[in-house]
């Protein structure tokens, strides 16, 4: 008898007492691991992670966190030959699926630990948009904030992706200081528990940040509450029985969930046989029913073609399938394994036959590996290809085949195919394919209301394109109604997903304690040393420059138009330039005032500040006209250590005033500053 | 009999036939409208708001939208006095209250008008966050996009604010592009129905885009899909009972609920009596407690103090509400009206009863008001203060008397009234009362999970502050957990939330095609003019300038040291800036490549191009150089006409180069460019 799959809870590991059930090998039907079908101690597990796990998490800041996630994502990936890839073909994956699966899942980690170290602040706080003036004399502010959550994230995963289902939504939860209780789906929940163990076994995670359930999911939603989120994928059906359980809708508790839906492609009218987005339609739909052996939540269901292209589209499919070569994933030349299970097969085959109604075989179908000597007890289909009957028949657009089958629709024009793709009910994604900007504008914004994702596949993008299949860690992977209303990834989006967001009212002096950003009206202190004599660590947020002034003279403006060659009328051309509606008048150039006040606060000598490297949300608000005194304050606004650099960046706060107290310019200056050296 | 409430769908008036049953004045008892329970045409109605109302709002640009709000806020803002107050008299009331509803709604969209002027890009479709890189290459990109969901969204109101409640959800809806259906709640629905005959008079909005149902709410969430929202503002129960329904579970429908919540305020210990803090809290306690008669979902219902401020607490607030004088609104003197109905004081009365297990009735109570002369058959009730007996007694943290009443508890550290606040299961708002950034930071930073939406109130905007129980149209508005767990308002996040978010993939080309801005690596346009010397309707997206080159002289540099006086070493020492680890020798300032750039671009007559109002995302990348040759490449990115002046904005999109065909810097301008004057 092979091993039972272990629990962890409460930072120690649980083996449960039953017997279990075993989970087979899906190419050979070999014991590969048990299953239990005992509870675990749910309360004392979620008490832990509320308890222990979240104050560790809360408190690292963000760059501490990914800086965890870099070094995670290094460790598991020394583990994948020998550790993963052996576990993944057991589920009937390929070499070439399960790095889909694995390094997938790895990089989203790599991905998360670079967005978070530069995207993210120096804090445990994120600030949302930008200072809101509530009062007009700037007493009465506001920042909208996102914290890090009071609970827990359960993820409930599906059983196609064991380890890329776990990891894009462990990294985003980690980022945002939320502990995770992970649920594997059972029928390759040996790759998931694998892996986790690694994650364990690192010794790079807090005490409580990470739990795992392999047994009955009994109570794992009735101890639930309002601060904890739980993200779901696998099917729409699970999806609505577990949305309605009266603890999620009583604690309002955050509940998003990933379902398969019937994504669409889209072949343009003008991608007639010839052309290349016709032959990339036929590599990508072919693509999309092989790999994984079909089993993707992202892949094509439903493939639209101009009614004209359809026999044409079938055939090209139809050559290019009879290349794949269907066995066990450890076979050389192998290029589509099993299912996972002999019961996803059953159920395919049962939805096969449902679509069948509406649909005819063109290519593969339920007997089409009879006589190919493959194992009676693997879980193999041939790869399928089924020609819709009636474009607009309710089953093709609603019944869904877990498995390696795509039906071939005929459309009309750009209005009845945009309506088509909206039959799905929402779709994760929806690709085009297509060299006319026309036909893409019309169908993606026509789509894109039923749709999380939309790939344009052409000519331009043929060799980098990531393919229609491909959720990436940068972009939100989800989409409406069908499949689930919810979104996950998208970068910090996706982080931003596991914290709550407030809005935080207050005098400037009150929100800049609470953000740890100098707001403007906050007090200032005015040190006898120039705070760019200051080092990282000694710079105050609130430290103050108040420069002197500079007159500006007509030699002035003229000596900036003769080195830059900025002859703009406005700087040149009196009687012109007093017709211009905003200036009425000869003005200095922007870039002088600003060139002008940065040698009002500059300190020449070599010291802290490295360089300037760009102003940030820079505007000129009233003209600088000749005789006009500018002068400027230097606030320290923000700073942020960079972990494996020897400086940090430093946000300063400049406003330049004229004579009459007026805004000449607002904007930040950004720079570099070194560490102490000590 | 008072006149029958009716409804409006498809584009028409409809009265039942059935007699309905009568709706009170809330002081008099007299019957001031009919409530039907008949059910409408809930299919017709959708389907209505679906083909017409939908695809009639997105045809409109967000500025158009804009526009409209503008004018409907100035068409019912003629109409308060003589339309709306006398009516909100009959909900009990005042007109403080009155104008927090029916201003406060109008405000709204004012609110709304301008930021979707200021705010929203001069097209249906908004753009989120930057491109992202796909390939090294560039040539696959995407870009998150919202547009319109094809949907409607149904509005189910609360009684206590029944013009507010209709408005602040109606702006971000209308902005979105999105046919809204508006459930008001029976009690004061002739108030919500009187504003919202006068949107329809008013003959602003689009065919379908508005729907009023006065009447049974049967069918209402039947017939829902993926496509549609439900924004539910009442209680938690209610809520939860909605939210379980089959269709918006089966169907993924966006569900947001905004429920009345046990919202905190929290005195500092540093606010002892006699400082600025103090009394603010006292005042802001007593308001809270008599506006609206305290039917806020906002309002204060757990008062936080000091163990050893309680009793300097109870009595100052006792002091303030002996001074509230409760009675008709129409009354001279009157400062407190009544609840809305006979049946909310009756169950006003029975939750004040379960209170009072566990505290103790300090001011008011059930009998305050005997024999003071007021209607019997008025809803009126006394403000009423409860004094905790236990801190953490359950009762006092989840069960809602919906009126004028709040409980004083005492605590002992900050940690602990931290903890006293989230035992409220997630609040809309919370207020805190302090002049010590410690506290209130640590404070602010502990409960903002559980809220909203926190406010600091203190001597520095005790004066501009809106206080605990306001809502404002730019800040987000919900809270998790008890509070419902959803968000509304928050300016243009309010405005998206009725949007589907889409990541679209695709070539530099496709991504311009779909997005209608130009993005790297899509084709360009070279013409013989100056794209200077263009107006706003001439200029093409993608209009491209090839600069010449300037080649960067040692004088270059000292003159513009000269000129600006920034002489920062760098620039000056070559000893000095050799030793810089990022520069490694003289450099050219930064700002002196890009006024050197605009000399290269920079068309010098008067012409369509009236300012540079800023540069945007400005980065420096590789130093400037002795020798380097610097030339730029300027493409219209982006153009949007302001509609009530005679130019518009147009934002360049600039790469500056070396001769190594290396990145220098990159950003974009934005230029005011005149329209045609024909």
């Amino acid at each position: 008898m092979a091993e039972m799959l272990r629990s962890y809870l409460c930072d120690r590991w649980v083996t449960a007492d039953d017997e279990g059930v075993a989970l087979l090998d899906a190419a050979t039907a070999a014991e590969v691991a048990r299953w239990s079908s005992a509870p675990v101690d749910v309360p004392a597990m979620y008490e832990h992670a509320r308890t222990v796990g979240g104050p560790a998490l809360r408190a690292l800041t963000f760059p501490e966190r990914a800086a965890i996630l870099r070094q995670l994502a290094g460790y598991l990936n020394e583990r994948r030959e020998a550790g993963y890839y052996p576990l993944s073909f057991a589920s009937g994956a390929t070499l070439f699926d399960s790095k889909f699966d694995v390094d997938g899942g790895i990089g989203v980690l790599f991905a998360y630990a670079s967005r978070g170290r530069r995207e993210l602040p120096d804090s445990d706080i994120y600030l949302d948009g930008p200072v809101e003036q509530l009062a007009k004399d700037g007493s009465f502010v506001a920042q909208h904030v996102y914290t890090s959550r009071h609970g827990l994230a359960l993820f409930i995963n599906a059983f196609n992706f064991p380890v890329w289902g776990m990891l894009e939504k462990f990294a985003p939860a980690f980022l945002a200081g939320v502990p995770v209780v992970v649920k594997p789906a059972e029928q390759t929940g040996y790759l998931t528990a694998k892996v986790f163990a690694d994650m364990v076994d690192s010794g790079l995670l807090p005490t409580g940040a990470i739990s795992l359930v392999c047994g009955s999911t009994d109570g794992l939603l009735d101890h639930l509450t309002g601060q904890d989120l739980v993200a779901f994928t696998g099917s729409a059906s699970t999806a609505r029985k577990l949305r309605q359980h009266p603890v999620i809708v009583g604690e309002s508790v955050t509940f998003t969930a990933e379902a398969d839906s019937l994504n669409c492609a889209i072949l343009g009218p003008d991608a007639v046989p010839g052309e290349p987005e016709f032959d990339l339609f036929v590599r990508e739909l072919s693509r999309e029913i092989t790999v994984k052996a079909g089993q993707k939540c992202t892949a094509i269901r439903r493939a639209f073609v101009p009614a004209g292209q359809r026999d044409a589209v079938i055939d090209a499919l139809a050559a290019k399938l009879a290349k794949v070569s269907v066995g066990d994933p450890r076979t050389e030349g192998t290029t589509m394994g099993a299912l996972a299970t002999l019961g996803q097969r059953e159920e395919f085959f049962a939805n096969l036959t449902r679509l069948c109604a509406e649909a005819d075989v063109v290519v593969g179908g339920p007997d089409a590996l009879a006589g190919k000597g493959l194992a009676a007890d693997g879980a193999f289909v041939a790869p399928t290809v089924l020609k819709a009957r009636s474009a607009t028949a309710e089953a093709l657009h609603s019944i869904e085949a877990f498995g390696p089958v795509a039906t071939v629709f005929g459309y009309d024009d750009t209005d009845s195919v945009v309506a088509l793709a909206a039959l799905g009910g929402g779709s994760l994604v929806g690709s085009v394919y297509s060299y006319d900007p026309e036909f893409v504008r019309e169908v993606v914004v026509g789509a894109a209301a039923h749709h999380g994702r939309m790939i344009v596949i052409d000519r331009e993008d043929a060799k980098t394109s990531t393919g229609h299949g491909s959720p990436l860690p940068m972009l939100v992977h989800g989409g409406p109604g069908r499949a689930g209303g919810g979104e996950e990834l998208g970068g910090i989006r996706g982080v931003l997903h596991y914290m709550q967001r407030t809005a935080v009212q207050g005098s400037p002096r009150a929100l800049s304690a609470v953000t740890g950003r100098w707001v403007a009206g906050a007090p200032t202190v005015a040190e006898e040393v120039h705070p760019f004599r200051k080092h990282l660590e000694e710079l105050a947020i609130g430290e103050v420059l108040f420069t002197g002034s500079h007159t500006v003279t007509a030699e002035d403006i003229d000596q900036f138009v003769q080195l830059t060659g900025d002859s703009f009328y406005a700087h040149t051309d009196p009687v012109a330039a007093a017709q211009n509606p905003l200036f009425g008048g000869i003005v200095a150039h922007g870039y002088f005032v600003i060139s002008r006040v940065a040698g009002l606060f500059v300190d020449p000598a070599p010291g802290p500040v490295l360089a300037n490297y760009g102003p940030d949300n820079l505007r000129f608000i009233t003209p600088v006209k000749v005789g006009d005194s500018i002068s400027a304050q230097l606030t320290c606004k923000e700073k942020k250590a960079r972990q494996t650099e020897n400086y940090g960046e430093v946000r300063w706060d400049l406003v330049v005033r004229n004579q009459r107290d007026e805004l000449v310019a607002t904007y930040d200056v950004l720079t570099l500053v070194a560490k102490r050296s000590d």
